[in-house]
């Protein structure tokens, strides 16, 4: 019964805003008003419940009726059931949506309990019991004496994981990588070449620059993850010798590549890159926060990748499913001046061991868990591609691991809020399935948003995401022909009325 | 029976080195050669066997009989029994002592366990049954998305605690400060002011220059852990309007304070620092690592002392016992900054909530456990300053909480012999007590050691630190007479040469 | 007479390298061996000279025959009349030509002066007489108490020439952009957002990250010396209210824009950036090193350009001709922060009116002067454009004050061969006009070449140019049928061989 | 007739504040009214004229009357004939004196000439006839590509009087000291340890952490100038192979040293710190600012004393008198980094040899020109010394090269208003001596001022300056009996009261 409301909604009735839970609709001033029965008014721009216009009518569609349709979504908190509460992050922004936005779902009815699919990312995974045991009876010391046994095997597995003389635990994937670039760009003027976007180079801050004083020299990220190795040697050979450039000294690569969705670098580029590396004296870090997730999908030993380069980072909150931390690895001397980076940064904790005795039960069957993550996004990616939706679409070739990215193909519908479609709960899918699944995506980026699956999504799981994804997408196609649009200001209408596919503007 | 044996050593002997475990001893020519019956012959500065010189002779005593001493350390670790399997950092570097030095006890007999008191810190507790079960059974998120639900108690606990609108968890109690330093600082130029002992001075890695390019104007602390107020207001008002020198923006305070020995800094002495902060628009950071056993002292809730600072971090794995962590508090619009720093630096964890919830337990019942360490401090400076050795004194007003700071008297007793004696396990202790107790000590500067009472240290523990301490230091008393040194070149010989009480040079 | 010997030499023949001065050609054994009568041979690779291959033939040209090429330029300095006593700086390295390149003249024949048309950049002007009387005659103080009263002139001056409140001396326009960026970017975590091949991001040594700890995102430059509005808002958009993401702080424009040849900003387009940062609050430095230059080209005062940004640079070294210094101009605040920030790089100078002094005098004329140079550019760039030379090409309406690129299209003509070539004289040259003129270029990226009009190349030297450029590139034709490569090592030459037009591993 | 008008003013009168020219005397309400005919009142703490109180008077002593006391100096500028038209920058800030203080100098009788003896520093020479010529008829070319001959010339020089490999040429010796820093200390986590008055850590506005993120180890500095080489060596060893502390990388002496009053390092001192650096592998860099002043007073070369380091920077605008710049030296490795961070810091210049070829000619006959300073300096030491004056003393012993400290002596008589007293001009000076001299002193810290003799000063104007001195420190000491004080506001005003020698409150 999901597609029955809409057709009555007249074709040029367009939502302006929402206050409530609910939708606001203008539509000509001949419209049947029986659609909008319950509404009140909502002023453009100002959000506010103003009077109505001259020529045009706004409905608000309140609560109920707007849920039919599982499209709107609340800017007030009071009615809503939030998923947990404590307040949210403002998410990575999103053209049209501002910069205080929060989103809620819906509440399923009442007696029916919501499932949640947390697909926003895969640090999102709760310990497991053996973990928990495992933290609970870790034999620990303190950890800046050098005298935690759980963290001193932890540093010798992973060590002996990637081929490296020396690995050395902190607590982030961050941390690694920005210690990395301070061991290796230990001279002054050092230049790091990194791809434009790598998530060292956009999501952590700017370390490089703030804390280590290292110039970027950013290029384009090809779809696969790469780099171009003509423009990486020509930047490299311009340098050499020149006393007017900065100095390249460290490459820093990333695989699993994250912001082309978990695309792994191909170990044949590894080399050639090392070769250069080497044909000019710069050193390589590879931002292997998922980095077991590209030896599973190669079907090599993680050392095999690591092999390339002079050091590499590994998280463990993520495909591993430990509470936190992370490890860097490298050659002896390395390790021992990121020692001491750890500890300027503040990244030396005393009895970490009881982390650390979670990451060894986390890596204990790492292989299986991120395999499993793998089929499942294939899984998921090969339905939701399957529904050829005009709204949105799969690369399938590129979902090579446990993330996927999705792709949005109209203006109107942003990735925010396909995010917040996909996690509302409708009362027709509990009424049809006896289930209410609300599943959690990220926006990201202008037109995408993405999903990772870890260790705590089963197949299971992907299935009612896939059957979710149907749902919303159909529903939401069929909500085309009222050419649904937030926004939060006028400006943000105004630059949207030029994209638009109808002519709104027009007095009915 | 300790004092036996050292009566038989003719008087102008002295060790010169080691070698293995026993001791080295020069003495004149004619000096009874039935003292060192199966030593062997070491040779000066290279401490290499040689054979005799021509004057003096030069006894080596081996373990068994060198034990009966209680001075002898080995250099050799193969005979002897470490107490941790994992190597020993190198400590804080103590004149005569060189970088590659480790410290090594000796085992004691067979089938008697060896009971080790650790009062090199109180970071070295470990985690407590409740701790583990509370670590075990934490409800947790990820708290990058601030969904960590214990993450977000403790640190509205410890808001709470401190008076501060906000906290927030961060690895350690140093990447704490250095947040803090980075936030108040937030200008270009901006100068701290602080002591030259200060932690954040000497024990940070110069993060403060380091990572947030911040100078530091570092006065004298007196020797209550304070600052002169008009040293202090000297150097503010100097660059007040000042084109010419940096700008002094924030003041950095201690308490309790470290390096004089767990002082506790007066709330007066805060409130005048204030005033002059206030006056001169400067900001205030304590750096409150111990700041909960300044509140046990003075007998004052802990935010009746950070009432008087802008921001102040609060070290979890010390007095409270937590595995790792620690707090930062301050106002709202801070602490968001301070989440970006920490961001930044690498210091976010994801299911952090483990560690937070071992703290939770920490700070539950951590008023009596500091009043303990404190009594046990105490206690123990009592008993040693009774003792009233010429090798040794303990200012008893100076002892405050639960640290401890013993100064060496004699030029040949170093901080690091001290520890190492205290350390060490003699034969003759067994069999008097029918126990072993091993005490580690802190070497702490040129003629300081440093002993730190923690929630793992029993009143019991601390009677059997006392009884160690007066039987160490009779037997070295004793063995003044032999004069012992302990050197590892010539140059440092030479050195010695010239503070020396006998006439070692004369030819016998 | 210059293109004679050409067609006598056989078409598969080729330099290998050069040894002294003179070419190497290496060619078919059937090779009529007249042609290298003199010759003698070299190796391939390690240049040293060597016996006859086998089936090919390497023939040396000496330098007499050689020059009449106008071809070839020596390794060995002995023989040849370097342009100036000092040795010269590696060059902007080029791809072929590695890092310990010099290039040196041939000498014209005894008796005949060389004219040399420096057009590598216009900071090579030499101070004018009336430059030089003021300086002499500069009353100047200790401008570090602000007592000079010449800087307090020329800073007036400026401040009002570019519509700002205050201006500030400083060394160089680097110093200027790095200060106008630390002074910007003022709170940690800043961002700069500026173009891919801005001179701040590439010529500056990254002083923006290495000095000033500010991260930067660089986007692509296109070819009007603009960047893309909407990657700009979005990028700047993408990080409002984003806790993940640095934060930008300030717009970084360059006008004219050098690395595109001296491109004018468009007013409007700086209109627009002024409106986005407005409408977010972020700041913008114009590198104006040349605002002069685009002021006169579009027939405004460069205040109608410096009105549309924050703070602006302007170099006293290049269009003005002064012997050294810039100023930064901005706000009263902003300046009195930037005389901070000078102090602290140490661009402080005492008695700089002596420089001042000089600025003054060339700015009294700026100009007629800016618009005679700019009328030269053009002049030559019409000649050059003319030619419809297959090898090299001018973008005519790129041309727009007083940079010219020109675009070499062929893989074996290097920029750095071109500009030896330009600067080399040939006898043939002498003789036949009576003058030797050497002009010198700059090589500016892989197949591209640059030169910069100034106040010290007259609308006659101008034309010497446009003759040499046609007769270096007529000559330069014709010798493409003996496919001239230069190269240093043999990896360079395999390289080489890969693009090659000519079949020149073939036997016979 | 200085001493004249003083005792005719009431023992108990004391001027409050000041306003226009002139002083402002509080006396008991039955003094003489006839002392301040003229007189207007001036309210106490606000300087606004105020209505008189009512147990006191408040006379205001107009300028012509004031004058006669050489006492007073206006707070405004209008009538007042300020040395310089600019404005002047505030000084280095004095205890009672705000940050908006300026000082102006009473004109002189109309007709007579003032003659100005500026020695606040020997940074104010103004550049000589010769320097001019040399200036004007340089020799110069593009010193970024190395072409100045000038600057070549300089650099070649300098490095052969400090016995270096090579020198380089930089616009401050605060930019060679921050270069030398940044390029000794390249690896992360480099400490420098310096004196506490070294002008690197007091003048430099802390770019050795701001610029260049190294942390510093403050030592005392001796009155010699020297640290003490024990606690050196202390901190020096504390270091060594320790994990926790900041790594010592480079020692920063100054020679002269400029805040113990241009003391002369010993050479046997800097032999010493070199043996200990040598002995720990550290480097050291010598602060040469005046090291041609140490060579002097030493009568050595300066390269015997640069022999002891391994970089030393030189500043042409002291002693040298050039108009600006100075010179980095060190080994040729050393030389090159630091032409990198001079482009990075935007230290490079085009045609600096106009500033170098007036350096040469400065360099030229430097010797005697310092000598003569430095006769100069003790010669006016000397006979201020015999004046034996109660409230000012200088340490003879103490004045080894071009600068004098004066201490004061009493509380009132603050280093900046006895500067003033010097820079004013009193009629009876002009009465007595038919001439007006005006001496400008530096105030230097809390109870000291600073003379520096340079060319611009002869020994004629020595001899006037002595006189100068004896005059104010006479009518000055006279004065004291009517407890002249200077301050600004309230507070500083009831801080004032405690020290006081009269008991001023009482009622009279």
């Amino acid at each position: 019964m999901l597609l029955t409301p809409a057709p009555r909604i007249p074709q040029r009735a367009w939502p302006l805003g929402y206050q409530g839970i609910g939708a606001l609709l203008s539509c000509p001033r001949h419209t049947d008003q029986r659609q909008a029965a319950n509404g009140c008014f909502v002023g453009l721009g100002s959000q506010k419940r103003q009077p109505l216009g001259a020529s045009r009518r706004q409905f608000w569609i309140p609560g109920a009726q707007a849920r039919r349709l599982s499209l709107l979504v609340a800017i007030q908190p009071a009615p809503l059931a939030p998923r947990c509460p404590q307040e949210r992050p403002p998410l990575l922004s999103v053209p049209g949506v501002g910069k205080t936005h929060h989103y809620y779902t819906t509440s399923p009815p009442a007696g029916v309990k919501c499932h949640v699919v947390d697909l926003r990312s895969d640090t999102v995974t709760l310990p497991s019991p053996e973990m928990r045991q495992a933290m609970a009876q870790a034999e620990v010391g303190d950890d800046d004496y050098r005298e935690d046994p759980t963290v001193n095997e932890l540093q010798r597995v992973v060590a002996d994981l990637l081929g490296m003389e020396e690995a050395l635990f902190v607590p982030s994937a961050t941390m690694a990588n920005l210690i990395a670039v301070m061991c290796h760009c230990h001279r002054r003027g050092a230049q790091v070449l990194l791809g434009k976007e790598a998530h060292i180079h956009i999501f952590e801050h700017g370390g490089v620059a703030e804390v280590a004083g290292v110039h970027s020299e950013a290029l384009q990220d090809l779809p696969d993850g790469t780099m171009d190795l003509d423009e990486l040697e020509h930047k490299i050979q311009q340098a050499q010798g020149n006393r007017y450039l900065p100095r390249p000294a460290l490459i820093c690569l990333e695989n699993t590549h994250c912001s082309t969705g978990g695309r792994v670098v191909p170990l044949q580029y590894l080399q050639k890159v090392r070769q250069l590396a080497q044909q000019y004296s710069l050193r390589i870090h590879i931002d292997g926060a998922r980095v077991l997730n590209a030896a599973v999908a190669l079907g090599v030993p993680p050392r095999q990748i690591a092999q390339h380069c002079d050091s590499i980072s590994l998280c463990l909150s993520k495909g591993v499913g430990a509470p936190a931390g992370a490890l860097l690895a490298g050659a002896r001397g390395f390790i021992t001046e990121a020692w001491r980076v750890r500890k300027l940064l503040g990244g030396g904790m005393r009895q970490a061991g009881v982390l650390a005795a979670a990451a060894l039960v986390g890596l204990h069957n790492v292989e299986e868990t991120l395999k499993r993550d793998h089929d499942n996004a294939r899984c998921f990616a090969q339905g939701a591609s399957a529904l050829a939706s005009p709204l949105c679409s799969i690369n399938l070739a590129a979902v090579e691991t446990n993330i996927l990215l999705m792709r949005t193909l109209t203006p109107w519908l942003t990735p925010s809020t396909l995010c917040e479609l996909m996690e509302a709960v409708s009362a027709e899918e509990v009424a049809a399935t006896g289930q209410a699944t609300s599943v959690r995506l990220f926006p990201w980026g202008k037109h995408c948003l993405r999903a990772v699956w870890h260790r705590d999504v089963s197949p299971h799981d992907t299935r009612l995401c896939g059957i979710n994804e149907r749902n919303v997408l159909n529903v939401t196609n069929e909500a085309t022909r009222i050419s649904v649009y937030r926004h939060e200001n006028c400006r943000m209408l105004q630059r949207t009325h030029s994209n638009q596919p109808f002519n709104i503007n027009q007095n009915g």
